[in-house]
């Protein structure tokens, strides 16, 4: 049998001592030291070291190979001369060539490949990503992400669950994002759709009676890039579970981030112990935190909180109820919010550090950033004299402030507003001060959403996220209850203030679901329209079921510490949804249009 | 923690008698028997009968309930009154019901699910989707499926490969099927294209210096529909690797085939052994046998010969070199081919059976299906008169003819049409006299393609299969060759009839490429402008690659012994091409359009 290496590039060391061998790889590297060359072969495994003597035929071609040419050499392993190389598994031996093949000559290269190419323009990169990923951080990331990818379906197969593959043509989706639309050439007239995801097959997937299915599946929409989002694709873990309670969907899904992000394979970083949160957000069972949206938006401003630091907006209001000061007053008398941070030891900081503070806080739409502070036993701060001592004291013992600890006020009279414009001054503050522990993932379950809001533009009563989760105590509360305090089996999964997935326990009813689509001011003929498959389906017997969706190139970039989504992506779309390699998208033939029965509109 | 069963619907035997459990499930069937109702209740996993007592307060809801209703039951284990169903996992229990809850009612069934609907229309199945994929069988299906790709991942990940996900929304490619397209929306008046197959990807990867790839790859289609074909999108191993010969691949890939034709999970039957192969295609190493192209096309008449039979066709133009027979001498001196068959103890079948032969000869193309066999002695069919004893004892010797076996002559002027006509009158035989084995899998290699071809519409030589295969002798053949002599490093592997994939060795040379073009009469510029992304990574240092592709489609179907692709499918679109439980394709907004720059022709 004919082979072209006998070993790969990180295969050899002491063992293998006067064995001739065959490598194929990289021209990685290249010195000339004393008329010897040293050429440094890479392939994917490794780098091999090997020695080329001035009296070999082949020297004078060996010395002028460029850099990522691909060669092919044949030689005897021997002990090296020079240093030993400690960092690879090879750096005790060197190959001292015997024979010299240039099988495949590089050109001049665009960058250089052996280091980290940061300084090149990212279209660059991509437009060259053949070489782009030969680089050892590329390289090692989008392994990193295949190796996730395959912890996550041995776990998920491990919990019982079976990966279906679900359609990729499938309809428009009238809810949600853009869909991405394919014009069939069968149908004049009609699309196929890309799904945003695989919502309504997995829900289907559960009413034809599997129990536990999940799928790395790619999702489609057509929403304007950013750096966190792949514009066109990208994949989730999709998730759904039959018979099952909000309990038995975050057993599995705990376990599987406890698997994935505790495992020193992928992470240094521990995850957080329960003694780290409140007590109340403690559940028996739980792995990770519970908490209602409600108090994670007063609390943090945002339904994705990072909770590695604690700085929450504390409600003050009652300990001031009957302050003089006019800004806190006006504000309580128009029945807005008041909420106090404690900035841990920030006393000593300078005015500087409180009036850029302030700044912020106007930035984020908050009136300012009153504050105060105890240094040396004495009350200081920008409202320290519109307070009394008694409220001072007061606020003292509610927020057990140490000595020289600072308070920074939230107020404003839009409750929403203020309490995101909050979120935002207490995010400032930890990235001032530090405290994004880089050693820790703080997970939490961000549950009870409200099924409702109140749509201000249209003046009406609106789902405020998804209208097939169950709503909590299903038609008893739908036709007893404000809709507005209808509480939603709906839940997130947040890790260090990135959202990682939105899940439901779904409304798998359709007396329930026509009743809640019934208070949104749809009638049942819309949501058969829209939704006929499910809606079919729920008419022979669904099971009650429920699924979650953790996005897979989310938990890469989370696990990698990389801000940019493109970094975890072997050939993504540029920040103009442009493939610069394959230069895609690109113009057609008016044959292939004419096929699909369509034209381009004038530009 | 709240949970809504306590066991699932295969679990109970027993061991848990006494114990008060919680099932729930659908109602399989129900059945009133001297005053008590016995409901079986099923679940993904299984079957438990429960009974109903008539002094319980729910006697006349369950009474009532129908079939594939979603139902809880509270209730205890009992040992059954009824005789014990071995069958079943529980057969030797029952849960006495003591609550009983309609958690979904079912409307009257479409058709029954308890038993195979296969009198039922292919579009009322697919409807119903989620009805129809409780059925026994469908849910069998879709589970095997399941786990054929599950052991195809873990297999290809214990081999050394990594997994990798190649982008969805690419560049159309200018060969090959036809492609879907995708109109963009930040680029008017351009479309992103599904792909094919990952092609250019994979072996970009490789230029990437990643070493050993798969990926369980969705690929797109636009071609019509037929039953082993699934309409758009279907689902390949893609495979590719550095650094390797044709052998490395082959080894993979037996070492998979093996894995997973032989696994009892999955199949009954054996490969057969390499001793049923002629001699000459074993090969050293190789665990299936290596048919090159040519003698395939001569032997059994197509590339993807169905080998658990034997049925050869053998050259007899030498024996019947100076036959006075008009027929045959006629096309010898035309330089047509002349080829014998046996048809092993066939002399005792009726003249009907040589007659029908015949017209079937005549339907693929042939004259006529001359014939003779050896009764009792005697040589009798319809040319026993028409070949001189010699003749006909030279053809006794060179086929090793038995007493009563038979030979049919395969002849005409026009070589490649009847080797494929004579294919075809194999393949009628093998039906006739019940030739497919089904305990056995006959896997082959089919090597050596030609690498170019005459074309004869366009007089001009052209590529036969894959421009991008490595042409064997490499810039040696290209230059010194017929280009028709010339063969490449591509193959396919065919299992009982059926081709499971193509895959060849790439050519990963610029200068061998652009000479193989420019054989085929195309210029640098060509290649340049339709594959610019592989074109480009050539020219910085490309590994030699190769790699191939089985169907996993198809790999079920040959699994299950299924001839119909949306069999093995859980969310198939119909024989055209329409998604009939989602409603796809379908109509789209005027918004939807101008948003994406396009508008429907006038139809």
């Amino acid at each position: 049998m004919q082979t072209l290496r006998s070993h790969n590039c990180s295969e050899l060391n002491t063992t293998h001592l006067n064995q001739n061998v065959t490598l194929m790889g990289w021209v990685h590297s290249k010195r000339d030291l004393g008329g010897l060359i040293f050429i440094d072969v890479r392939d994917h495994y490794g780098i091999t070291q090997v020695v080329i003597h001035p009296h070999m035929p082949f020297f004078a071609e060996a010395s002028t190979v460029r850099q990522e040419s691909v060669i092919q050499i044949l030689g005897k392993v021997v002990k090296r001369e020079g240093a030993i190389n400690a960092k690879l598994s090879t750096g005790e031996i060197e190959v001292n060539a015997s024979a010299f093949h240039i099988e495949s000559p590089s050109e001049i290269l665009p960058f250089p490949v052996g280091h980290n190419p940061k300084q090149e323009s990212e279209d660059t990169r991509l437009t060259y990503r053949f070489l782009d990923l030969r680089t050892e951080k590329m390289h090692r990331n989008i392994l990193f992400r295949c190796n996730v990818i395959r912890y996550i379906r041995e776990k998920m197969i491990s919990l019982g669950f079976n990966e279906f593959t679900t359609p990729i043509l499938t309809s428009s989706s009238p809810e949600g994002a853009r869909d991405f639309l394919v014009p069939s050439r069968l149908h004049p007239g009609h699309f196929y759709a890309l799904p945003q995801a695989p919502q309504q097959f997995k829900q289907l997937l559960m009413c034809s009676g599997f129990d536990k299915y999940f799928q790395i599946a790619p999702c489609f929409r057509d929403e304007d890039p950013r750096a966190d989002r792949a514009p066109g694709e990208f994949y989730q873990l999709d998730v759904e579970m039959s018979f099952v309670t909000q309990d038995d969907v975050f057993n599995v899904i705990e376990n599987l981030m406890i698997g994935l992000f505790e495992n020193k394979q992928f992470s240094e970083r521990n995850i957080l112990p329960l003694n780290h949160y409140d007590a109340k957000y403690v559940k028996n069972n739980r792995k990770f935190p519970c908490i209602p949206w409600h108090e994670a938006m007063d609390k943090y401003g945002i339904d994705k909180p990072d909770l590695r630091f604690s700085l929450e907006m504390q409600n003050v209001e009652e300990t001031l109820a009957h302050t003089q000061f006019a800004v806190f007053k006006s504000v309580l008398e128009k029945k807005g919010i008041l909420r106090a941070i404690v900035i841990p030891q920030a006393a000593a900081q300078s005015r500087k550090f409180f009036d850029e503070a302030d700044a912020y806080a106007k930035e984020c739409g908050l009136g300012g950033l009153p504050w105060l502070a105890v240094k040396d036993g004495e009350w200081k701060g920008s409202i320290a004299k519109q307070l009394s001592d008694s409220e001072k004291k007061g606020l003292g013992n509610q927020l057990k402030l140490e000595p020289h600890d600072a308070v920074v006020f939230i107020v404003g009279s839009e409750k929403l507003k203020t309490q995101v414009a909050g979120g935002k001054v207490r995010n400032y503050f930890a990235e001032k001060l530090n405290l994004k522990n880089n050693d820790s993932w703080a997970f939490a379950w961000i549950v009870d959403f409200p099924m409702y809001e109140f749509n201000e533009e249209e003046q009406k009563i609106d789902f405020s996220h998804n209208p097939f989760s169950m709503p909590q105590g299903g038609m008893e509360s739908l036709k007893n209850k404000n809709p507005l305090d209808i509480l939603a089996h709906q839940y997130d999964l947040v890790c260090n203030g990135t959202e990682l997935s939105s899940g439901a326990i779904r409304n798998h009813r359709r007396d329930i679901m026509k009743k809640a689509f019934e208070i949104a001011g749809y009638s049942e003929s819309v949501v058969e329209a829209k939704f006929g498959a499910l809606w079919n389906a729920f008419a022979f017997g669904a099971p009650p079921h429920g699924g979650i969706a953790p996005g897979i190139d989310r938990m890469v970039m989370l696990l990698l510490n990389e801000p940019n989504i493109r970094e975890v992506i072997a050939f993504p779309l540029n920040q103009k949804a442009m493939d610069l390699l394959m230069k895609a998208p690109s113009n057609v033939s008016e044959r292939q249009l004419k096929e699909i029965h369509i034209q381009t509109t004038k530009i």
